[in-house]
């Protein structure tokens, strides 16, 4: 059975030290807009992008030995929209990279300019994302009861088997990305709904508890991920239900059982650590029981670097 | 008036880059035991060590260019709290450091010794614990009052105005050090008698809720520090009282008093963290209101990559 640390480090697993053998992190060049790092790239990616780079008169990229920006031309949301699409769509073309063959028709927005709403820099495919270290955002709810006893009963949702990726895996009763139109909140109201069949006057009930941020990576992936966590009591007679072919059902766990499943492995890993931050702030995981609470503690909460969504509402 | 970020750089002002003009990061020597980072030493302080280390034929330290740990015949707690003692001793005596003349006679536990109950590698002195980059560990107590409306009402403390380090700022209900012979909890439980008079029968009640971490620092101290975070839900008849002469008074705040308080920069700084990380986690600071929520998240929970207190009771 992992203990907890080992199910943080699943996925935050990419280096902290620069000798690490597993991924050159030393190595890695980082891509960046206005001075600051919006993304990472692996040197085989530079490469190819060098190669790209010397098709055209007009540079869509400004590569340097230490690090990847756009050309001197390419200046706006728009502009930049156009060479990104650009250029994975020759590469998706070329099958240029094998994880491009898992194309999603799904845009992550990257962000970084502050003179756009919300930050926005550009888009980009998500499938993409992973090739150019892009740091990603959801939003995960914690949909709890408390039974007449005063016990706390989590809502636990199992991922359908015709999912593409962790099929069959434990999740959070709601979890989704975090689209550049829309607030936090806002997306989550909309994803309880779509997932669990949560009407929106119950969902808007649920507080902001904090985040969780880690770096997953191997060595053809880089994916920093952010994840908002909200926290949510159902009424004793609202149930979540499956509203579409993403979820087979959901459970209803006391926390004992809820760990037990935790430390099993049996849940998809980023949902696990959203499980993990609901222990320690709900009491059950203490620095008295959990000799690794100080390490799982900065696993968690990862500093990643990046530009992030700016959605303050007033 | 202070950013809540601002706030967090306050207390986690050691920097993240090399190239700080501020601290020399990269000229600082680690002292290490069995290969791990107890400490951290400003290169003044390995000078003054290595002279020291000349005084004696048997060597207390074992000085490189790379790092600093003990001799190699002194490989037991005994040993070690021998050789520190007498090395402040007589730097204290040679008046070598300015910061020791604010002696303490109060010891804090240096962890790194897993053949030791609780990890504990050797005692050091308060006053000298800056001086060599020590990671201190303390648990902190937000003590609220649930009103007949629902919401919570926080208690305060106003420290002392003859309190030698931070007379007359905010403070936290409860909050005291880690020593070496009690767990947290227990911890928690003497210091909630001591400070507020809060018996054993109630601060037992008080719930773990996570941890913050950051990495204080001057030009002359380094002080890595850790405290635990627990909440603890006051009966509305249950009312703090001073019980020594370090509190002044208890103040009772809604959550919006509370957070002017903090924002006017009125809290000692790092018990003002843990107000942050309270209105974060009870939703009063969210990723749509605070623009630096993210920046706030990794500013609370550094990773400072040392050993920690061990007490896993079970």
């Amino acid at each position: 059975m992992p203990s907890l640390i080992e199910l943080v480090r699943k996925c935050d697993c990419f280096p902290y030290d620069d000798d690490d053998q597993h991924i050159p992190k030393s190595k890695l060049i980082p891509f960046t807009l206005f001075g600051r790092k919006i993304g990472l790239l692996f040197p085989d990616v530079v490469e190819k992008l060098k190669e790209y780079n010397n098709r055209f008169i007009v540079k869509p990229f400004d590569i340097s030995e230490k690090s990847v920006t756009f050309g001197k031309e390419i200046n706006t949301l728009d502009e930049r929209n156009a060479v990104i699409k650009q250029l994975f769509d020759t590469w998706r073309e070329e099958d240029a990279f094998v994880h491009l063959r898992g194309w999603r028709d799904e845009l992550y927005p990257v962000y970084g300019d502050p003179s756009n709403t919300n930050n926005v820099a550009f888009i980009i495919e998500r499938a993409a994302s992973n090739l150019f270290g892009i740091s990603t955002f959801g939003v995960h709810l914690n949909a709890y009861t408390r039974m007449s006893d005063g016990k706390l009963k989590m809502w636990i949702g199992k991922r359908a088997s015709s999912k593409p990726s962790w099929p069959g895996w434990l999740d959070n009763a709601v979890a989704g990305g975090i689209t550049h139109t829309q607030s936090v909140k806002e997306t989550l109201i909309k994803e309880a709904m779509e997932e669990a069949s949560l009407p929106s006057h119950i969902a808007e009930k649920a507080q902001s508890v904090g985040a969780i941020a880690y770096f997953y990576a191997t060595r053809t992936e880089l994916q920093p991920e952010t994840q908002y966590i909200y926290d949510l009591e159902l009424p004793v007679d609202v149930v979540p239900k499956p509203n579409d072919d993403e979820v087979e059902c959901f459970y209803l766990w006391d926390l004992n059982e809820l760990e037990q499943h935790l430390r099993n492995g049996e849940f998809k890993p980023n949902c696990g650590l959203v499980v993990i931050d609901f222990l320690i702030r709900h009491g059950v995981i203490t620095p008295d029981n959990e000799p690794d609470y100080l390490e799982l503690f900065s696993g968690l909460h990862r500093r990643l670097g990046y530009p992030g969504p700016s959605k303050v509402t007033k």
